[in-house]
Parts: C-alpha cells; sequence; structure tokens
C-alpha cells in the first residue's frame, strides 16, 4: 500500500471515523482506525460496541489529490496517528505500508515509522441485506434528534429508555424520548412510500451522528436490519446497534384534556426559568414554583441558604383555573431550549398531572411532558 | 447601601475580583467579595491565602451609569452573586441592603433577596507603608511574567522555587525562574531612579496578576513590604504574599564558554520539537535526541511500542565540534513558546551539560537554560 494526498482531506475524513473509535476498548484492534486502499479510493472504519462509521475518499475527489501507487491495508492506532497527520509539515504527505505491518508516513524532510496491526484481523461490520427504507434530508434528522435526544434516560437501570424511539406508520415518523419525568415526542409526515418499523436507537448513538452529519442539504438513506441500524450517505456509512426491548406505550401518557392554558415566548421564559434556578440548584430540591392567577404569572426560586428569587412573568395569554404547580427547572431549560425561538402554549390539568408543552404554531407535531414535583 | 448602576460595568470589576477568591476556603468569609459604597463610588476586594484584588469603579465613570441612593457595605458569596448578576434581564440593575445582611438586587421584573455577611467581619488588607518603588508598564510587565513563570517549580518540596525570583540593582530589573531543569531569566535595563528589591513572588500570583492587566498600556505601580507586593493600577490593587527564604544564586549556573552553536528560527523548531515530542511521549523515557553535524541536523524520536520519527532540521547556521545531545521536548516546547517567532542561538558545552537559548539579535537580556539527558 502506498498513497500521497492532501493532508486536510485525510484529516477531515479520519476526525469522522475516530468518533466511533474509543480508547479504552478492551479489545486492541478496535483503538485503530482501519485503512483500505484500492485503485477507486481510500476507505477508512472505526468501530466501538455501539457505532461503527466507514467512510470512503475517492481517487478522483479533487480536494483529496490522492496518487495511488499500489492498493493494500492497515491498521494504525486512530489517536496516535491522527496527532501525525495533523502535525505533518506540509499539505500533503506519503504513507507506505513497508514491512511487518511497519507503515511510513512522510512529509517534507519529516519521516515517521509506526507499528501497525495487520486489517485481515479487524473485526467485520454487519451485512446489510435490505437497503434504503427511508430516505431524509440530514437537515431533518438533525432536527429529529435534537428535538428528543435530550430526554432520554442517563441511568442503565431500564436501558431500553437510554434510546430515542422511532415508528414509522401511516406514512409518518414518530420520534420519542422519556426518562420518565419528562417527556418529547416528534412526529414528521413523510411524502414517500416506506416500510413500517419500530426501532430503539442508543441516544449516544444518535448523538454522534448528528455530530458526523455537516451538511444539511445532504440526503440520508436508513435501512434497518435485525439489531442495527445504517444511515447512508454519498461518502459516509454509519451503523448503530439497537436496543432490545419493548418501548413503553407514551401514547397514553399525553393528556388531552386541561383546565389551565398560558402562551410563552421561549427566550424570556427560558432567561427567567435560569434565574429562578440559580436559586434552586442551591437548596436541597431543586424545583421552582409557578404561579398562574388571572392578573398576574409569577415564578419563585428558593433556597433557604442563600436566597430567594420571585419575578412577575412577561406572557402572551393565559386563560382557565388559577394554579401553583411546582418543576424540575433543569427539565423546563432543555424542554424550551428544544423549541428554540418561537412562542409556546403550556397546558395543565392540576398542580400534580403532568403538564404539555407545544409550539402554539404547529401543535400537531411536537409536544413535550413534565412530570411536576408534589410539594406537599 | 442603596445604588443602581450598569450590569456590564459592574460585572467587569466582580471578574477581576474573583481572580482571588476561592470556593475551597476554610473561611467561610472569604469566598465572598466585600463590596464599600460611597459617595465616591464603589470598592469590591476579594481575597485568599495567596493573593488579595481591590477594585474601584468611580461614581463619575460614564460606563458605570452609577447613582448612589445611600452609603453602606456588605460581603456577598461571589460564584452565586456574579451568577445572578449575569443573569439579570435589564442592563442596569439596583442593589440594596435591607436589614439582617439581606440585599434585595432588582433588575427589569426579577426581584432577588440574597443572604450577606457583615462587612466589618472582613479580614484587613496589608497596610503599604513605602508606595511606588517601581513603576512599568502593564506590556513590561506581562512580558517579563510570560517570559519566566512558565519555568517555575510546581513541586512543593522546595518552596521558594514555586516563586519567580526579581533582583532590582544597578539600574536593573531581573527576572528568573528556574525548576532545577531548566531555567529562564530576563534583564530590563531601567530609565528611573529605583530603590533596590530582592524579592521572590508566587509564580501562580503572578499568572493572575497577568490576567489582570488587560490594558497594555496601563502603567503599573510596584510596592514592596515586609511579606508582601503591591501591583496598583489606576483602579485596581493586587497584593501578593512573598515567598520566604534565599533563592538559590543562578548567575553562576549560566555557563559562558561553549563548543557548540548554532542558530534556528522558533516557529519550524517548535514545529519539528512536536513533532519528535508525539513519540517520545508515547516511550518511557520522554526524550528526543538531537545530532548536529557539519552537513546535517537531525531530531530523532522514539517509542518501541509505537514508532520512530526522524526529520532533517533546517538552520540558519551551525559551528563548533558535532555533538549528539538528548532532552526531554517538553522543556524546549515551553522554551520557544516563551520566545515567539524570532531567531535564537542555541549553544551547547557537551552532551551532559546545559545548554543556553538566547535571542539572536538580543542575546544580553534574555536567556534560557536545560539540561540535558543523559542516555548512558
Amino acid at each position: 500500500m502506498k498513497v500521497t494526498m492532501n493532508r486536510s482531506a485525510f484529516m477531515q475524513e479520519l476526525q469522522t471515523v475516530q468518533r466511533a473509535i474509543s480508547s479504552k476498548t478492551t479489545i486492541p484492534i478496535l483503538t485503530g482506525v482501519k485503512i483500505v486502499l484500492t485503485e477507486r479510493g481510500l476507505t477508512l472504519t472505526g468501530s466501538n460496541a455501539d457505532i461503527s462509521i466507514e467512510t470512503f475518499l475517492a481517487v478522483d475527489n479533487e480536494k483529496a489529490q490522492m496518487i495511488v501507487e499500489s492498493a493494500g491495508s492497515i491498521v494504525l492506532q486512530a489517536r496516535f496517528f491522527s496527532e501525525i497527520i495533523r502535525r505533518l509539515p506540509e499539505d500533503t504527505f506519503t504513507m507506505e505500508v513497508v514491512e511487518n505491518e511497519q507503515v511510513a508516513i512522510t512529509s517534507g524532510k519529516a519521516n515517521f515509522m509506526v507499528n501497525g496491526l495487520d486489517a485481515d484481523n479487524y473485526p467485520h461490520l454487519p451485512v446489510v441485506e435490505s437497503r434504503d427504507q427511508l430516505k431524509l434530508s440530514a437537515q431533518t434528522l438533525n432536527q429529529l434528534i435534537s428535538e428528543t435526544v435530550f430526554a432520554v434516560s442517563a441511568h442503565e437501570s431500564r436501558p431500553i429508555l437510554t434510546g430515542v424511539h422511532f415508528v414509522l406508520e401511516n406514512q409518518q415518523l414518530l420520534a420519542v424520548a422519556t426518562d420518565s419525568h419528562r417527556l418529547s415526542q416528534r412526529i414528521i409526515p413523510l411524502e414517500q412510500e416506506a416500510e413500517d418499523f419500530n426501532i430503539v436507537v442508543p441516544g449516544k448513538s444518535l448523538i454522534e451522528l448528528s455530530r458526523s452529519l455537516a451538511d444539511d442539504e445532504e440526503e440520508i438513506a436508513v435501512s434497518i436490519m435485525e439489531n442495527q441500524v445504517l444511515f447512508q450517505t454519498e461518502n459516509m456509512l454509519f451503523y448503530s446497534r439497537l436496543l432490545e426491548g419493548n418501548y413503553p406505550d407514551t401514547n397514553r401518557l399525553i393528556p388531552h384534556q386541561f383546565n389551565t392554558e398560558i402562551e410563552f415566548t421561549v427566550p424570556s421564559f427560558l432567561a427567567a426559568i435560569e434565574r429562578a434556578s440559580l436559586l434552586s440548584h442551591e437548596g436541597r430540591n431543586n424545583i421552582v414554583r409557578l404561579s398562574i392567577k388571572e392578573d398576574a404569572v409569577m415564578l419563585y426560586g428558593n433556597s433557604p441558604e442563600v436566597g430567594k428569587v420571585e419575578e412577575a412573568l412577561s406572557y402572551e395569554k393565559v386563560s382557565g383555573d388559577p394554579l401553583e404547580i411546582s418543576f424540575n427547572p433543569d427539565y423546563m431549560k432543555a424542554a424550551l431550549r428544544a423549541f428554540g425561538d418561537m412562542s409556546i402554549t403550556v397546558r395543565f390539568i392540576s398542580a400534580i398531572r403532568p403538564f404539555t408543552l407545544e409550539p402554539t404554531a404547529d401543535q400537531a407535531n411536537f409536544i413535550q411532558l413534565i412530570t411536576p414535583v408534589r410539594t406537599n
């Protein structure tokens, strides 16, 4: 194997597959990046227990300035290898497998000789049988992820809740996540015909996937296998394992009848929650209290040791019964950040029942749920 | 005490004194910032075992938009207080001491009530008897610090070496730091008359001082007391304790006769050292090897587990005996970064004697010393 190519074009590919490479793995070869060179171009692979990423840099990619002298393959320790590439003196470099899995890396007057591993010993990636069940733009997929993934559980006590539940049926794609204290659900109507599916993808995989999809315009093909899902772009394959087990029926959690309703603009409500949480974070119970009356909506935060805050909230519209309700401000902050800069409607049944948050303008497709904290 | 003022002007002062405030102190009142309001303006004080900072915001400072309604004083928990100020909704805020050391902080519709402490219980800062022994521009002082402080010892086994030694005599100011493996010394000729002194200032204090001196043009008055030094700008007093004990005589460490001499430009030499250290960091001995011959200057890094690197170095000029010498690349990197983008001359006696680095253009005033590593 011998190739000369542009350093920054290669570095970009390497950084993408490095998202799947952990230095903490117990399988030594998985700390490495697998490099396969053919006449067509260069394939890099990185993998851990949860995700695998494969990228392809074509020989005719202009930025790559690639000159393939001989095909071949090798595995190199990823973190160390990328440090070397990053610090090479020239814009291009040459990489050649010499004898005994040794790799010569040359750029300008710098000559590295590093120890590699036989690429034949690298584990095989899953075989994809049915391809392209669904196509989504990177923008849509990223939005779907950012609107739900924050609500997955961080605890392994119920592993199924550490993933986002994706359900495709009746020509619509539903994504929902809950940690049993709050829930976020987004529905996207599809224009294409697609086969139904029902999978749970680990939240951590989705976060890495989102980071790997830089170009909003790109189209992603989604393929689902027995226990894997593949997200494929023109030059990248992103595999994630699926979580096994039945996801709870979240539909029955979402209430439909309410007694109090209020409209906020997100940025001003979020700023007030952040102020109130400064005090709630200092106290033993991390809660803030919202008081809704016809003539005033107040937010209270309190810490006996440090002090207290009260603030009259600005709101667009309020209706229904007066209400006093307490909740964890961190759940509210995460929920509000997922909405971004828009107007939302918050609906309550009572002080002890979960309440809903929805965009005021588009209520059908995005809903969040927060369970209040009982204070007496 | 009651005052209304501009939030960002106040925030800036608060951030400066916060450099001296640790949340880990065992004296509770020192986690607080002392606030003293008079008709003239607002004084903030923060302090820990090593340094104390006092800033003054004058009532006639236009940016401060200050309206003093009544004078007074209070101590507020610094981290928490600055979080509140940072998150207030309006550009201005009002702060009022009500009863029982409670402080009302109001901005727009947000009303905080926080618990303070009696300012009379705050420790007194040292009294400065002799003032203004020396005046320096912030730029000169910052340069002096950045050129020496990296070489102080990080170990408390010889506490005196954790400081920078400042000596004023014969109308010149000398600053020197060493951790016994490397040394950095800068001399600044003074135009003013000044009383001689000989002090050791903790490296950590100097780093905080440097961060507090944002404006290069500002003039700093230096006053030395029994066991304290005061650096004073128009609106800030920065006190540091001094280290007690005799600083070793570093003059005798600096050699004056050499057998090999080479000139490098710093950026290209530094880049090569960084590449070689990638490999030395992986090995058990963190060393790189420099080989100087009349026709080639080579740098080698090696790690039996991972691989090796060799690089022909670019240099300006070489003379004297051929030499093979090994050293810790981290000391070399720190030394080169202190020089910045310039040409330096490196002079060697032998493979086992410390070598010197000096700016090629200005050798009298800045010298660094690195002890090599014996490899056999």
